[in-house]
């Protein structure tokens, strides 16, 4: 397990300065993204510098690291000149290491150079290499990948979002020519763009991309919903063909849509998916348990679909996804969610689950005996991953996966419903950092998705009684989310335009 | 004044038959829009046909246009056979106004052909000619403005909107791969679309095009608002040069923005305003008359701003609109839009008076002491065009004819906010008709406007706590608007996608 990450300080955290430039005239310019990383990995890792000069100490980098934010994520800063070898000798790397107390199977050390590749070598700990095609974020995910997998990395890169671009933004609101606040949830929804961004006026959240995760239910054994589990398979294909709503939507909203199947029955091959593009195969298994039952899956199945939908979002944004939104599709799937979110929010089967996509008094009579029996078979002060696994979907923790890998990318994550809600409060409960990063979409009818925006906290964009899925509120609510980043982006401020201020 | 409308058949109403066409084979189909046209007009009109031929009765022509629903329409059909002689012969249509009791000076006669005008001027009845690029409602349109102006046309024009469309496209919606009323308002906008085209799936209503009504009030002497009478000019200038909100929004709607000065104050020539683009100079008057102590504005420049209004939305429809979006700009004018209000739904003025763009308690008891002044100077009974002049406001006035005109060109009018709301009460009050046509794009903070919302049993399409004006709120529903058309359009159904239906 890795509890240290250490890192070269020039060309990796700030631009390197020329050699021969006199210390007093160092400038420390942080790199794109450099501050934001390291204060997400300072929540799970401790970190440190190893860095080369001849001549100065710690103090003197830190004074020269001055206001840039860096110094005061390091731990221990330890130069050449501190350590009486330059890299790549191991001997910085392990006097880092001996002052945090860290094993060097414990560390990861991440540098530009060949030299910081070779202490790290020497030194026995595992290498990540920047580039200016592979930031910091990359770099230290890369790495972290390959211990934890996609998931766990994607957890190490929560960070907190930018409280000063959010103030700048706020500010901003009160300059444009509008009396102040008039804009509303527009502004709020301005200003959180902001602060996930990190830049005020915020980068427009598109293009967007849909993932509508895809899952089957054991749960369906129980009797309750009234379609038949073929339809998942049925409506991927749909998808697939861009025939549904969300897809629709998805158009008009300039984003793609990818199918991710997570969890399907059906198989796809026979309905002609093979091959199908936007259609992602990571079938973890083909269904879930029956919930009322027994586990709805094992943990590790739970994790590797964790791990998938963090991937998701990492492929993504890699293909310049500035906005993700979640999708689903699971007959069956409002079951696990209402058993999820009883369990977290501490409601009783009877409050959250509803009535899905339409079904009679008898059926969600049933549903609620189903929900209850689930909730029973958990055993007392179940983790996340456990409730995830025992009651819940293979598609809702590939959600969960996704909505932790679009907040360590830093890029607004759109939810809707009772299924992302349920998906959410899980991602929230293993990972609290995701929610500044979350907007919800739209204002389900379905009584969980209720519950799980006051567990949170939050203020839906849209309230049109939609209870389709697929992440079609969320989808819907882009346009107003793309809105709140132009008014800050395009609109006259009083001075430029000449208006009078009444205040 | 007209109260009597005639009209040929062959190529006016009906693709005309090949001569010599036995009469058993005559299949009369309606040319384009004529139904909705004939359907609007006899709201306020006799109507006749004068109609040639040699052989047929009246009855034998009401056989002929069979179900096309076009002689149910028509009280009177006179045919030459029946008349003695055909056009340019006058008696065919004497003999119309004579069964219709009208005389030649109430009448209007619309017809094809040359023979139609000679028979309309020998009969000296007006006359106003059909082609294949002036259909029907624009012949009439055309001499009605003659007559009445274009707000009396446009009121004339306005008919019910289409049943039939409308529960055609509540059937498609059940047929698509969806539950059945899962996409909520958005199934209830789509087949409103739909009942406003006579169309499923309906047209998308793109490009939309946002008027900005502009007005100055001479209640401002009363202290009702911190913002000075000068910053509605400046806010025009900054209109025309593209950096308000109503701009940004527009933009990202693909929507255009018009400004209308139909009542500023302020010399916006010394703005630099001359010939600028976007920006129509129907100024009425340099604003209104302090509303508190006197008659805002007097009865004929009400009608005058009607106009204005319905001219400025046959032309954003004359250059292609889709869709009709209300905007407003006018430093204080929540207060007259609040008398409006307050007098119209019978309410108080402290009910529907409230903070407007955010005014301090003092401020609010004064504006609410003002309505309640202006409410006590209205005439018991006070019909709505003497409300609009007595407590109104030209940009107020401009608005309801915007709404008038838009209804009577079937395209769907996107209103919001206060002041639209109180415009959209007396366009209600004049026509009731126009209802269906509109569309409630955003619920205002202002009470006003929640008071109009109730009075009309508009459900709005968004909430997000806007109090800007502009337009802003109708302008960012304008996108839901066209998902509701396009998932009508482009979604698959259950049959086509071979997805199982549970019903």
């Amino acid at each position: 397990m890795i509890t240290t990450i250490l890192v070269d300080i020039g060309d990796t955290l700030v631009r390197a300065a020329a050699p021969g430039t006199p210390v007093d005239a160092l400038v420390a310019e942080p790199l794109p993204g450099v501050i934001p990383t390291l204060r997400a990995l300072a929540r799970s890792f401790r970190l440190g510098a190893v860095t080369d000069t001849a001549v100065m100490s710690e103090d003197d980098v830190r004074t020269a690291l001055g206001g840039s934010g860096i110094a005061e994520l390091l731990e221990v800063i330890v130069t050449s000149h501190a350590a009486g070898a330059a890299k790549p000798d191991p001997r910085g790397i392990e006097l880092a290491l001996a002052r945090l107390g860290a094993a060097p199977e414990e560390a990861l050390f991440v540098g530009d150079a060949d030299v910081d590749a070779g202490a790290a070598h020497a030194a026995g700990v595992a290498f990540a290499r920047v580039s200016d095609a592979v930031p910091l974020a990359a770099a230290v995910r890369g790495a972290l990948t390959d211990v934890t997998g996609p998931f766990g990395a994607a957890q190490a890169l929560v960070g907190p979002v930018d409280s000063d671009a959010e103030r700048r933004a706020l500010d901003h609101h009160d300059q444009l020519t509008k009396p102040p606040g008039s804009l509303g949830q527009l502004e709020a929804l301005g200003v959180q763009l902001a602060s996930i961004a990190g830049e005020d006026p915020p980068p427009r959240p598109v293009p967007a991309a849909v993932a509508v995760f895809a899952g089957d239910h054991g749960v369906l054994a129980e009797g309750v919903t009234p379609w038949p589990q073929e339809v998942t398979g049925q409506m991927v294909a749909n998808f697939v063909a861009g025939g549904a709503a969300i897809n629709v939507l998805a158009r008009q909203a300039g984003a793609s849509v990818t199918v991710v199947d997570v969890g399907v029955a059906s198989d796809l091959d026979a309905l002609g998916l093979d091959g199908a593009p936007g259609l992602l195969r990571r079938n973890v298994r083909k269904g879930t348990g029956n919930l009322a039952t027994g586990p709805a899956m094992s943990e590790a199945e739970a994790r590797q679909a964790l791990d998938v939908g963090a991937a998701v979002a990492a492929q993504l944004v890699g293909d310049g996804a500035r906005a993700l939104v979640t999708g689903e599709m699971g007959i069956g799937n409002t079951t696990p969610s209402a058993a999820i979110t009883a369990a977290i929010t501490g409601r009783s089967a009877a409050e959250i689950t509803g009535r899905g996509t339409g079904i009679d008094d008898d059926t969600l009579a049933r549903k609620v005996a189903v929900v209850e029996r689930a909730l029973g078979r958990l055993p007392a002060r179940a983790g996340a991953i456990d409730v995830l696994a025992e009651v819940g979907g293979l598609e809702i923790a590939g959600l969960v996966g996704f909505i932790v890998g679009g907040a360590s990318h830093r890029v607004p994550v759109v939810v809707d419903g009772a299924i992302a809600g349920a998906a959410l409060l899980v991602a929230h409960a293993l990972c609290p950092e995701v929610l500044p990063y979350v907007v919800a979409g739209h204002r389900s009818t379905e009584p969980g998705a209720a519950a799980v925006l006051h567990h949170l906290g939050l203020v839906p964009v849209l309230d049109l009684g939609l209870r389709l899925g697929e992440g079609s509120g969320a989808c819907l609510a882009l346009g107003v989310l793309d809105a709140a980043a132009r008014l800050l982006r395009e609109m006259a401020t009083f001075d430029s335009a000449a208006v009078k201020d009444a205040r």
